[in-house]
């Protein structure tokens, strides 16, 4: 493995540093982009759990999600939780460590270690709003570099949801001969002008902050916060079900019996979104939550093949599994649904299942037994 | 008539003071609040169209939404439209102001004229946040008054969406012998966890504009309007379908031929969206949109009666009508059919339709002829 240990040059520079335990690559050539420029001295910060097999071919690729990271299932160095799929990526569970060779990495423009927007340009300070707008693409690219370091020709499968979704399939779409098999969980071909809406009210919240300066804030000590924190309030709310949200919440109070005709947070879901956002600006760069929406928004696999999503998949020789989930209105079935139709009209091999869980777009982060079934299955084939 | 025409008194003090030509009412006696304190000196602005006859039960209330105001159909003083239902409200229209005289109140909290945070409290000063939280039923209770000022003792109807419906279903619960008929359009019994949680995102945009200086900006000749900019756009999201997004904006660009990689509003609904939160900025009052939005998350028609929906409707002896839209997520359908069953329950007359159209909540105040036939059907029996 090509992949050196380093401190982490592009942490947020505003919070204490705190050592990431993943190895970081630094790539050698430079990384072109969609935008026609490049990148020099990008790092990538990944994880890695299981052996990868001597004839290298048992190696799985884990796409995180928009604010996820590539501690899939190692503590996070900053708020000392789980990984954030302890439960489906270890020693016999349905992505096997004993069996695969797991690889995450943190996708760049995120905080994570590997490059984005609070990394260190030439001139010694953060790039900022001067980080190139990157794609889903680009983020596959810098990923592709990593199997490329690691002597990973062929992954067994690439697997994502989210977001993490839209680089499988635009690892299947754009580096077809690099994966044998892709799984896309929750997931879409296009950001819809409903998900751009959501998006763009969060990089509004976060530009209107005073203390964002522009994007220049990493010298001051402070980030923008409380833009930051209601930009996540916002989209968490996409994350869950309506019913969800009722059957969680409802409109019970926060540890008061009656209404105080005031402003604080009186009912449960006010105070659980509240601490959604606040804790959240302790782990994520707001420079990065706007280079990373704009890629998702950005993210159109039909229109880089000519406007056919089935020309995506022209080249793939991948099996191909999709699952969404019914309470799920972020990305709802019918996208899944739209991708499954694509691969059939380029006549690849698809399996496609909706499941039913209650906890809508955050699905499938939790308990939901059938899509471990599904996962395990899929990559024993 | 006892309304006297009087120079609003809380119009939004940093905008240029624009003469309202709406009746303002100034009511005589405390009104009493369901938080336990009493408002001195409420002011009730409103509209008033054809005749009232002289039995006096000719007459129809509607109440506005969240964001609506008394100029039903009137031009707006600020922005010179048109008033908000000229379509449904007007000679040989459905709310045909040949035959009955309709009234529209600003609400109290609000900014039209009616009292609300931006009037000046005894002391001179605006209330700003040393005003009262208020509850749909206040808002009701000043309406009534209002009623009372004008001698109709009941109402030939009182109709509403939204918000608006959210008063109807108040004043036929609270004020029983005060309507005949009470029509509810998009609408709800109670705010659910999800309808909360959007509102309290709205909130902490305004919040955390330091603009809003604890809501005293009245002094400094601007509020916040970044903030409230934001909060308009994340609510005006929950109005619009999903499909309606798609159909208008889709993936569309704004006035270029390819993406520019910047942060620019590059899709039409990016533009779309910031203009109408800048646009509102400069008609409504930022602690206004607290105030209603609070009294919004607050209600809970059974909570107010014992629990149980139908209790609240015990002793009313009005014909009801409900009606919801098939793409409006934020009361759908389940919220009327919720009342509608109350209703079934306590034995009173209700019809209640679900119509197709397109345009998700808003549809009420759009072009749905199928609703232009039930407000003329329902009014005339």
């Amino acid at each position: 493995m090509t992949g050196e240990k380093a401190a982490p040059k592009c942490r947020k520079v505003m919070s204490a540093a705190i050592p990431t335990q993943s190895e970081t690559l630094t790539l050698q050539a430079a990384l072109p982009l969609d935008c026609g420029r490049s990148l020099d001295g990008v790092q990538v910060a990944y994880e890695s759990y299981g052996k990868l097999n001597e004839a290298r071919d048992n190696a799985i690729l884990i796409a995180h999600a928009l604010t996820g990271d590539q501690y899939v299932a190692s503590p996070h160095p900053i708020t000392g939780k789980p990984g954030w799929w302890v439960r489906m990526v270890g020693p016999g569970l349905p992505i096997d460590t004993d069996r695969y060779f797991v690889i995450c990495a943190n996708v760049l423009g995120s905080c994570m270690g590997s490059t984005g927007p609070a990394s260190l340009d030439t001139d010694g300070n953060p790039y900022a709003m001067r980080f190139p707008v990157i794609t889903i693409r680009d983020m596959v690219r810098a990923q592709v570099a990593l199997l490329d370091s690691l002597g990973i020709k062929r992954l067994h499968a690439v697997v994502g949801g989210s977001m993490g979704g839209m680089q499988a399939l635009s690892l299947a779409a754009n580096f077809p001969e690099r994966t044998a098999a892709a799984l896309i969980i929750a997931s879409t071909a296009r950001h819809s002008a409903q998900n751009i809406a959501f998006h763009e009210v969060g990089r509004q919240a976060i530009m209107a902050d005073p203390v964002w300066r522009g994007g220049d804030y990493y010298a001051h000590g402070k980030g923008p916060e409380k833009g930051l924190s209601v930009a996540r309030m916002a989209a968490h709310i996409t994350y869950l079900s309506e019913a969800g949200l009722t059957d969680k919440f409802g409109r019970n109070l926060q540890d008061r019996s009656e209404k105080t005709f005031g402003f604080d947070a009186d009912f449960q879901v006010e105070s659980y979104l509240r601490h959604q956002g606040i804790a959240f600006t302790d782990r994520f760069d707001a420079n990065s939550y706007l280079y990373i929406t704009r890629a998702m928004d950005y993210f159109d696999l039909a229109e880089e093949h000519g406007g056919m999503l089935a020309n995506a998949f022209a080249k793939s020789d991948a099996r191909f599994c999709l699952v969404s989930f019914d309470t799920d209105w972020l990305y709802p079935t019918a996208e899944s649904r739209h991708i499954a139709h694509a691969l059939n009209a380029a006549g690849k091999p698809v399996s496609f299942m909706e499941l039913s869980a209650p906890f809508g777009h955050d699905s499938f982060l939790l308990d939901v037994p059938a899509l471990d079934r599904v996962i395990e299955g899929f990559l024993k084939q």
